[in-house]
């Protein structure tokens, strides 16, 4: 039995059960899931500013996972808030949504391109931000794009038509005029849109969170986690929060 | 239930049994493996030359896996022989124990070594062969060394003590003077080495064809398989064997 | 006396001639040159499944001109069929037209193109596979884009004008749009269309046969061969075909 | 005038004075400076794990410092805690000393070595978290190696003798055997080493504080400040702390 | 007091005034600025062939300056004519306009264009020197375009309108289709149109002398100059000219 | 019919009867070459100072050589004066003896290095220049180590012996330490030494001189040059001397 923790790192719980809903159906029999969200930070990580009132808390609820018990822990946004810190602090395989869908994406084609949601005006965060985490995992050259659906997110309230065809519109552009050969749907989605990637495009679509599941459960069934001669634990010390 | 091919890419069915023992305690509940040697080819893959030797078998084993329901297939040797041309021809998700181990040693920590069997005299052909692998699967930037054990493998029939203090020799070497974070068991290994590796070394050891077993059964359950757009399938046409 | 064995690795004859007569002109007073094609194989190497049914042959018939007192071999197929394998075991200078021409390129300029025959289905292929080889050569950074006449080979019998047409507008493209300063024909070409892209866009373009030839040529005079520290000699072991 | 905030990020304000010490030589006629530490976090910064802790103090005592009416904030610390979420929020320029020092040791020469303090147990994670921002900053190829002192900052106190010692000891291994042309003092030091560096050994040493210094005045000078499309302004929301 | 020796590589002195006038404003309050031209070259350097000309001069000059008691020097053109040369020979710092800006550009955001003025036919040349000094520099990674306005110089004359629409028009490109967040104008330019670009497109437009001057003041401020382990002196000889 | 103009670029003929022995033994039956040295400039290039003497004299040849209906030059020093700007100004084929080894170097392995002569004070500009052009033409990543005999020339002065011991144990230390699988003489070296190495150390060695006369002959057998894209024609103006 493979007990694995997976945090939410926002402040509200409201998107934990779809969250579940979406990864349960890809997890192996003895997996167990348990999805939270945290009690300090923002309600949605949107720039790197966000994500430092974010990674303390995302942080100790890893921490509290170890001491619980679980087997492995997924930090569930595409930013990976945190992640380097946790990893030095536990045992236990952590893995972030984003780190994931990098190395799948890898394994699957040799150009992936990613796709975030949000405004235009986030749109260049989303490309440095995506471009951070590339350099840190060593994926750059593998990366044609970072694309943005570019359309305020209120918008697509009740509206999952105009998503889905703003989504298409770049995929489509991401193989076509990009060379992208596996697509990264780099935030939450709906679920089946990647079967209509696959299909109409002919390109594997990853879903962050799914990938994160698998190599999760990979790690803990493997006995592996990060190795600690790259993520050290950290001295003991007065810390004031 | 995924079932799952695996190739050992060598005209001897000596290591089959062996080799389903290795793997086989990583499995999920549901999967079910069968392992498989080739008719034509050597009897061992030390240089391209052999490669060559071996692929066609190796790739139409993979066919006709694919042709009798398997949900995916490995091939079991660290030079992934006719990997490029299975993705081609296949449907299925496949995967090389190299290019697996490659993928998991990138997720925990940012320098692997790989280390080899084998003589001497086959180490300029290792170590070029290691690079063509990394160089096409994009991680020349994460290996720091190839290092080898430098015994001619006859040496090592029973002898299994000589064979572990020459590995932990060079492991500790990798460690301590490349930097490397993470160890890649670039051959067939014997049980608890990696363990040992682990507990004196404190980074991670992967044995490929674990890593290639948790790949392959993600993939099955991603329903995920290399891009369309990457590995075209093959035209109809005679081909003269 | 320099006697030279070109191997076109599909298996008719057909092309023989043609190859022949298109690099002649090029040769040294005192280069003897010997047009062959293989005898297992396919009948074009469109993918990389049909370069494992080709790969055997080609290294075979690069070993026997190494018995029959051959000085250098080209093979003459730009996705350079076996040309590691044969590198390992012969002594004598072996080239193929893909690695040739990628070198000549990088020594008049600073970024290429390659162009490429075939249907647009064949495009995801010629593009990966051209990159496989620039990765193993160490040219990718030079390369900026690979492109394609994308017209079906059928449709070209006979109609040497849509050919000639297409390539100028690719070749115009490449220069104006991906800002090429070097064209490289990435398969077997008319002869004189490279006079023409030189004329009309004051950009080098390079035939990979010839390219292979002054390689060739140029190694056997100088007394060398493919290091042995790289491409080291296969070891003797029974090996079933 | 330009009136500079320097953070020091760290809980104790026993370097501050220290700190202005260091620094204040090297400044411009017309500059003010303001040294200060913050309140919450750690009293040192060995691993990311100290980082999460410090960042966010850091980042809202650079926002206070920009409403005060400063022209720009340097934070003190070689590991840049915060950096680029300030860099998003402020419109100010605003430096790290990692990324200033970096920046120098570029326009200097060619290959460069950055030495740390700190305890052995330390290591893995000082080399993984300089390359973290030799990734970021774009300068992972100028950096020829990460050394440490290896003593623990206990052993220290009152011996400035030990560490010079072992100081110059690295940083001739640095030029000697890494073939470093610049030595990047990648943590306080005690005034004057870098001379004995330079004369001793013949090449540059890079003081961050220093660095910083100047590169902030540069940018008021200039009128410059962080790119809006690379670090673009974080929307409103409710954050909580 | 700091005295900084400019040299604009030209031979015509017509430049020399407005270009003190232009960078004057930036200095430090105890910086003197002497402006000279050089007495044998070009009127301009379009080409790599025009740099051969007026390279001894700009480094004869360089050293004058140095005897004559000059704390550092610049070399005022932004292919930095003579500048490896005048490091080696140089005790003082010495920094080109090419290259300090890209230091700055570096530290400002993550993707920089140049844009460079003179007519179509120039274009090549400008975009491979461009490249040239990326390439030594070590910034290639971060260029994402190199622009020309690519209208004669003679047509500006009189026509600063013509030019600054031009310029708006190549940056505007820069932004948005190159992903450019930093602009780097690669020639002499009017004054303001920085502060234009900064308003209407959002990124900082880095001006090259002034760069270079701050460089230039830094540099001496520190006590630090090239690296001799980089560019050591030569040694004593006999040069004819 | 090919005549070829080699240009040794130092003000003395005394090298030009020995550099003409030496690649005479070469060369294509119908290729003629003459040797000359240049008027102005340095007895040897040992620095990037001594570079900017001999430049412009260099070029000048060059381009009386093709006044004189030569078809091709060569520059006869590893360090490639005036390289670039010969390019830009000629049309027939010109290449550096630097250049045209490190083309060949790649084409025989993976890995290489250069070996140069010289004392060790002159060892840190000798590897930055070497370096400067491998990133110009860009084989960096297969250059695995730059070495040097390190013995003041007077020294070998009728000391043959001696040169010939170091240059074997560098070029040992080359393969054994470094990883080597090809050496290049970066320097004119006496007849027979390449051949030693290849049969010690199972290695090829590159003599540039030869390397260049071969590329020469290739180019203009092909009726390629430089590309007008990339090199473009010097425009027309006064150049003061």
């Amino acid at each position: 039995m493979s007990k694995i923790k997976v945090i939410v790192p926002v402040v509200t719980a409201e998107w934990n059960d779809e969250t579940k809903k979406m990864i349960e159906g890809y997890k192996e029999p003895d997996t167990e899931l348990d999805v939270v969200s945290i009690e300090k930070g923002t309600g949605s990580l949107e720039c790197t500013y966000d994500e430092i009132y974010a990674e303390l808390a995302t942080v100790q609820t890893a921490e509290a996972a170890e001491r619980d018990g679980f087997d492995g822990v997924i930090i569930y946004c595409f930013c990976d808030p945190g992640l380097w810190a946790a990893k030095e602090k536990l045992s236990i395989p952590i893995t972030g949504i984003g780190e994931a869908s990098m190395h799948f994406a890898s394994a699957l084609g040799n150009k992936f391109t990613i796709i975030s949601a949000g405004p235009a005006s986030h749109f260049p965060n989303q490309v440095r931000r995506a471009y951070d985490k590339l350099k840190l995992y060593g994926f750059q050259h593998k990366c044609v794009s970072v694309r943005s659906l570019k359309i305020p997110v209120i918008d697509l309230e009740g509206d999952k038509k105009t998503e889905e065809r703003r989504l298409m519109e770049e995929a489509r552009q991401a193989v076509e005029e990009d060379g992208a050969d596996v697509i990264v749907l780099g935030c939450g989605w709906m679920m089946g849109v990647e079967e209509r990637i696959s299909k109409e495009l002919g390109v594997p679509a990853i879903i962050p969170g799914v990938a994160a599941l698998k190599m999760c459960e990979s790690l803990i069934r493997m006995g592996l986690a990060q190795s600690k001669r790259c993520f050290a634990f950290p001295p003991e010390k007065e810390r004031i929060v």
